[in-house]
């Protein structure tokens, strides 16, 4: 793990790595799933039925064989664990709780000559969510992914998600009966979002695409933005803590760690001004180290890309994290709400030693699809408003004309768009 | 022009040609920008310098030349006509005061036990915005930019146009100064996104860009998309109107030609459930055709892509416009507020006899940059949040930790992450 200072000589160039740690070079894939995509546009399901037999280990022969059925998914629920049934019933109820407090409302402003102006908020008709599904099972995903379309409005939700050998995993299939059994389709990678796009036999298109998944996914959904909307193209997933002397070794290199298991490629970065806690969290990062059921993929993250800046004094670690906009981030400081307003740049803030990231994964209430490799500079947490859009409402009186007509058709003129021009000048006959 | 009734055969057939008025194709020109966006990122301001000479006709030659001065600006503002000033400084406080009603706020929320949720806003630190210089200037384009930039908060704005002959527009040069004279770079094209995405030695790197442009705009600004964010994708600029009997030909006739003179790209679509209104309409067209400066312009796309399409009644007219999703919606009916909660896509819509579009374009206050070719069914009008994000805030009490660390524990174990189990549980030790 690099521990640098900030006073190091070689620190702008050790810093600048931990800036450019999001790159995503899809140069490599672009061509691959360019092709992917046109397959799908072209023949549809059959391409559907190639994919998933070279991809998922299994071969579909009719289209019903690509959706799961709505009574696999209650079953699932009903053979689940009560503890792990009332844990996914918790998180759904606060997720949807939080979500709720996001949504914007129509408004109409009125003026005195009569006019009125306004904004018209209104869920897209259908949304499709993607969830991962080769390496790891996330229902967590599908909850973050869904829950904000259902509060949101939308008509119609539509699932994918990869399902290897055909067997769907069970714990997902409890969380799709949970979010009301959306209709659910067995398709992964660039296929799912391609079809998601632009329709299948089966697979309506829809309007907004969300959800994570690895580079193919993620190039996928950059080539169709502007055929559809989609949230945000994710990286490696990352973690910034700023913490002072009164911060816990303890807390500090577990959390750390629970950033480092999830990707080899995954950013775990500590911010500091205390020498002592620097020195102290290594030593627990050591210990957890050999503790930890995915090991080998938190050390080579944590040896690689993680990093400890000890800086002079809190300001200084402020700035810095700033600069870096990490995807989550964690104050453990004595009084950590005094440095919220200096905070520019994060998808999401951790606050106190009771408030360890993966709460926010889970149960907190907001979403845990946040922009990461420093997207959070402009990037917002996955949230309701994805799946919403909104349209200006103008009505003018026939006053509000003759007090601003003439004026619009001036501009009009000087733009040279004479018709703009007559059409204002019309009203006036 | 198109004359078709919903009820004749080809109708399906005509009316998918309508939907698919947005396909834009960039693989053309997608290489040609690739590599533009590669020269500035690897040779900076000279690769701006070699580009402005092949397009722009000019060849700075230092890095000074780039850039508009303030008392440029200034001094074209001293001399501009005070009525056209007039309206500019009108359109300037009515497009700000729409955009304040737009802001969002942060809030924070309290739980019983003593955990505090949020939503902190941001503005991003730095905006690009684009405005184009080539066969036209249109100064309200700068207005409904920057505005919603400076309304949102941003530290600094960056403008970049193209200045053909090193000539910059007058007008534009005023708009700027009213605008608060932003730096502005005589940069144009696929180059000036690719400056303001990555850097060069005189354009500093932005957070977000937005603005309209020709394809090779469009394209660069999908390309870096996901390094930066970017308002929307525009393609042609269009218009619909659902009117009824009640309303006047000559109004709904010079409104489709206003957009029809943008450029032969342009849609205008009428549908009505008036057959006398619809042969009213296209006589009037043709009359006013003869008198428009653009008359080339208008009369090919109007030819070419306009239509009307008769319905059976104006329920019909409301589907059949929600499938198109304008950018511009004019409701030319009895009661048009009545039809307002039916309409699910547009833009912008405009309501009655006395809010022709391009009362929208200048001086009534939302703004003109929309979403085009049906894509008003996910986008929003470009607003002040596209130079905002947000942070989630997420502060546990050690109660809340009691109350749900359990469940939350359990959770991540399920879906195999230890260390996030660990985590959680490091705090009950």
């Amino acid at each position: 793990m690099k521990v640098i200072k900030t006073t190091d000589k070689n620190f702008t160039k050790e810093f600048q790595e931990i800036l450019n740690r999001g790159k995503m070079d899809i140069s490599n894939v672009e061509n691959i799933v360019k092709e992917i995509i046109n397959e799908v546009k072209n023949e549809g399901n059959k391409a559907l039925f190639r994919h998933i037999s070279k991809f998922d280990k299994w071969t579909p022969t009719k289209n019903e064989d690509l959706e799961i059925s709505k009574s696999e998914m209650k079953k699932a629920y009903d053979n689940l664990d009560e503890e792990l049934k009332k844990a996914l019933h918790l998180a759904y109820n606060r997720i949807k709780a939080y979500h709720e407090k996001q949504l914007p409302k129509s408004w109409l402003d009125f003026e005195e000559n009569g006019s009125i102006l306004g904004q018209k908020v209104t869920p897209v008709n259908r949304a499709g969510v993607y969830v991962p599904g080769g390496k790891a099972f996330y229902p967590s995903s599908l909850l973050m992914n869904v829950i904000p379309a259902i509060v949101a409005g939308v008509r119609e939700i539509i699932v994918t998600t990869p399902v290897i050998e055909n067997k769907p995993n069970e714990l997902l299939l409890a969380a799709l009966y949970i979010c009301g059994a959306p209709k659910t389709f067995k398709v992964g990678g660039a296929s799912a979002i391609a079809a998601l796009s632009y329709g299948t036999e089966s697979i309506p298109k829809v309007d907004v695409i969300t959800g994570p998944g690895n580079i193919f996914v993620a190039t996928a959904k950059k080539l169709v933005y502007g055929d559809v909307n989609i949230d945000m193209i994710a990286g490696p997933s990352e973690i910034g803590i700023i913490a002072d002397n009164s911060a816990k070794p303890d807390y500090v290199a577990i959390d750390l760690l629970s950033q480092a298991e999830h990707d080899e490629m995954a950013s775990s970065i500590l911010i500091t001004d205390s020498e002592m806690l620097a020195i102290k969290t290594l030593e627990k990062i050591k210990k957890f180290l050999k503790e930890l059921e995915r090991r080998e993929i938190a050390q080579k993250s944590i040896e690689e890309r993680g990093a400890i800046i000890i800086t002079q004094n809190i300001e200084e670690a402020i700035n810095f994290m700033n600069e870096i906009a990490p995807e989550h981030l964690e104050i453990l400081t004595k009084n950590p709400f005094e440095l919220l307003p200096y905070i520019q740049n994060a998808g999401a803030i951790f606050l106190g030693e009771y408030t360890p990231e993966p709460i926010g994964d889970y149960i907190a209430g907001p979403n845990h699809t946040l922009p990461t490799g420093g997207t959070a500079k402009f990037y917002s947490p996955l949230n309701v408003e994805i799946f919403m859009k909104k349209s200006s409402i103008i009505s003018f009186s026939k006053k509000a004309m003759e007090e601003m007509g003439k004026s619009c058709a001036i501009l009009a003129k000087t733009e040279g768009l004479t018709a703009h021009q007559k059409s204002v000048l019309q009203r006036f006959k």
